[in-house]
């Protein structure tokens, strides 16, 4: 580790005051969501049942670039934020590399990720509207333990249908969960219709993000006074999340520089287009040439092997159709760690970026995130989460590359969480037993083929 | 949870650049450690071989009131430190208390506790001099990750013991200490005499700090180039923690307010002394009466029922004699989940100063640390470590009492660390199957007795 370490941060009048819409400036906007048995775009009234009316109207609203963050949310994000940004001289130096690496640092937050930034928007929104309860589903955990967080702060009930794979693999984040007082369900489970439904075929099931948002979207559909939120994939989650890119981008100006590169895993797409998007415009509007990348895992390909396409976000069929990248919503990731990015799709302004031009993907082995997570942790001294050490390897990609070419690119990555509560991985990892999953293109073609059907 | 939460941080160059050693203030300084062979008090070439010459000399420094925090290490405790100063707001609501409760939070450390502030100092003593290995012990594991962090950064190579109790039911914090590349082993081993005594006599021991300590000190001295460090209990660490209290001064001044109690957990002392000591020197030069609260396990009541006697450190008799509040270091704790505080005695700066009414000390049961947690984690939406739980605990006392008489006292108590890695402890809180430990008299007396051998 070099003892030469910076961190910027910024002043508490300096956090910004607004979320940034990307929507609002780009060039072709994201098709609307479908009603499924209409096939007519969805209007914000259609959400309602579902979201608080505040986040249906965030959601649809494509012509404002600037949202005002609501004073009491923005009070709250002062107890963790501004986050550091980190000139990591450690990794540079461990790399050998040209490079000027910076990492934005979201696991400083309570919760540890990123997730605490929407999770408090979304839940102040429902308690103004008078909702008592929310619902939500959660994969590894972080976006649950966040909404639990959350809804604790403003006195809301909170019950979350997490991955069953995970529930049992990290009972520490269930714990953390139940601890802040949310009600937690293994999922698939038999408290709902759509997890029944999968137990009945499956009883050993061990669960998806698909099969934990319909049980989610179920019990809101079935609750009086229960609105639905979620943790990634929508766009106002991504606008909340643009607070992350905002931050950085003042931090990056007090540290005189400029990024070539910005880079985020990605699940849903809530932490990439966090930290992206705000640099973004700079491409759409300024004409700066930013290059963006999505890192997601090789198990889970939908940016670099899935087809643009309308699909349901939850396995059941109980959302809007949603024109996304998807790997159709009947696929099964493989048991990776990095439970936050075992998803189908990907969000709809991501997927119409991503078709535009405006950003690249990677896919990367879970191996080759791990051992890039051990360089960053043996330089940095943060051990980072698995999602998290997906952006890591890509920077390490990226860093390599200047290294042979001289290059001194600006390489900025997101850290989204810590992985203090996933270290059986890096012990799995170390003791040399973990496995990398291949996708093969036959099970792609096989779940993707099926989404015609849906749209005719 | 209150959403006003304030938190207060220093400016990059108001970090304070000496560390506070109240050795040099007190009226009654504290009786020498004696060679356990002639009974004579140790000078500092005898602590050579076991520690680096600087921390040999620090340790038995009475005279000088403020030590020079290296540059180096000054800029390490930049990378997380000032590490910020909170009204907690939220907990004052949940208690319905008319006192002012305010937190030092050490958890935001990269690993999470206070340990870092005395690691870091000594592997750069130890560095300055060519030492190539140090080796230590651990409980939960907050010390030996914070040891093999510093280590890392430093480029030197870490051994640590881990009291086996904890290696096994806590092996998140091992992978951590094993990912920044340390050597870890339960204690107690076959890999030393003094482990191998303890097993050969009870194959089933689950291990001590004190047996730990042993265990590294004998690594220490049978290794060449290898220093024994310790994350508690000696002069020189308590110095090194100063850094928390003489933050928390400067920041209670910006939040216009003095502590009228202040509470840290204990161990050895190194929380309590790091948070106590700078207040406590306007007791002493200034005639302030702030009270100073030591909050033990009652099931390893040291400073509420020991004697004050002169001891060893460790189990098997390798240390100096040191003049400490003590329960005989035969005795041995039961398996709490605050593993950082299951030690036999307390650091002769602390004892001096209990025994000469500068300070208190309450003793509390495992259930009422983990109902405090609780309630704070609620309140504060920070998981607190089992340790820093008896500090919460004690706090909670504090400001109960000030809700029966009205009284709107002051009360600061630091956080030493999160519990994030601790989850399980939590777990069993909640299912109602925690238990508490009481320790007869009749334990007491036996090992206590034992004592009067060792100084005859």
């Amino acid at each position: 580790m070099s003892t030469k370490q910076k961190r910027y941060f910024l002043a508490e009048e300096d956090i910004p005051r607004q979320w940034y819409y990307i929507q609002a400036d780009m060039p072709n906007k994201p098709l609307p969501p479908l009603n499924p048995a209409t096939k007519q775009p969805m209007k914000e009234e259609d959400f309602y049942p579902l979201f608080a009316k505040e986040l249906a109207h965030q959601e649809l609203n494509t012509t404002d670039a600037w949202i005002d963050i609501p004073e009491e949310v923005r009070d709250l994000y002062k107890y963790y934020r501004s986050t550091p940004l980190v000139r990591a001289y450690g990794l540079e130096k461990a790399l050998g590399t040209p490079a000027h690496i910076y990492f934005k640092n979201e696991s400083v937050s309570p919760i540890g990720s990123h997730k605490l930034n929407s999770a408090l928007a979304q839940v102040y929104y429902c308690k103004q509207e008078g909702i008592t309860n929310v619902t939500t589903e959660t994969g590894a955990g972080q976006w649950g333990a966040a909404l639990s967080y959350a809804a604790r702060v403003f006195g809301i009930e909170a019950a979350v249908y997490q991955v069953k794979i995970s529930y049992e693999q990290k009972p520490y984040r269930r714990s953390i969960m139940q601890t802040f007082g949310a009600q937690v369900t293994p999922s698939p489970s038999m408290s709902t219709r759509a997890g029944k439904d999968v137990l009945t075929k499956d009883p050993m099931n061990q669960g998806s993000l698909g099969t934990a948002i319909s049980e989610a979207v179920e019990l809101a559909m079935t609750t009086p006074n229960c609105k639905y939120v979620l943790g990634s994939v929508l766009n106002h989650v991504a606008l909340h999340q643009t607070i992350i890119g905002l931050e950085a981008e003042k931090q990056m100006e007090m540290a005189g520089e400029y990024p070539d590169v910005v880079i985020g895993c990605f699940g849903g797409g809530s932490n990439f287009g966090g930290i992206s998007f705000p640099f973004m415009r700079h491409n759409i509007k300024d004409g700066k040439k930013t290059r963006f990348i999505a890192a997601e895992p090789a198990s889970c390909p939908k940016l670099t092997r899935g087809v643009f396409q309308y699909d349901f976000g939850d396995l059941s069929g109980l959302t809007p159709l949603l024109p996304m990248y998807t790997l159709g919503h009947n696929f099964m990731p493989a048991n990776i760690h990095a439970g936050g990015l075992r998803y189908h799709g990907a969000g709809v302004i991501i997927s119409q970026l991503l078709k535009d031009g405006y950003m690249e993907a990677v896919d990367i082995q879970q191996t080759e995130t791990f051992k890039s997570g051990l360089i960053f942790a043996k330089a940095e001294g943060i051990i980072p989460a698995p999602e998290s050490c997906h952006a890591i390897a890509a920077a390490i990609r990226e860093a390599e590359k200047c290294k042979e070419t001289g290059e001194e690119k600006v390489i900025l990555f997101n850290l989204s969480g810590h992985g203090l509560i996933d270290m059986s991985a890096y012990d799995q990892y170390l003791s040399g037993s973990l496995h990398d999953y291949e996708v093969s293109d036959e099970d792609v073609q096989k779940n993707v083929s099926e989404l015609e059907q849906i749209i005719k």
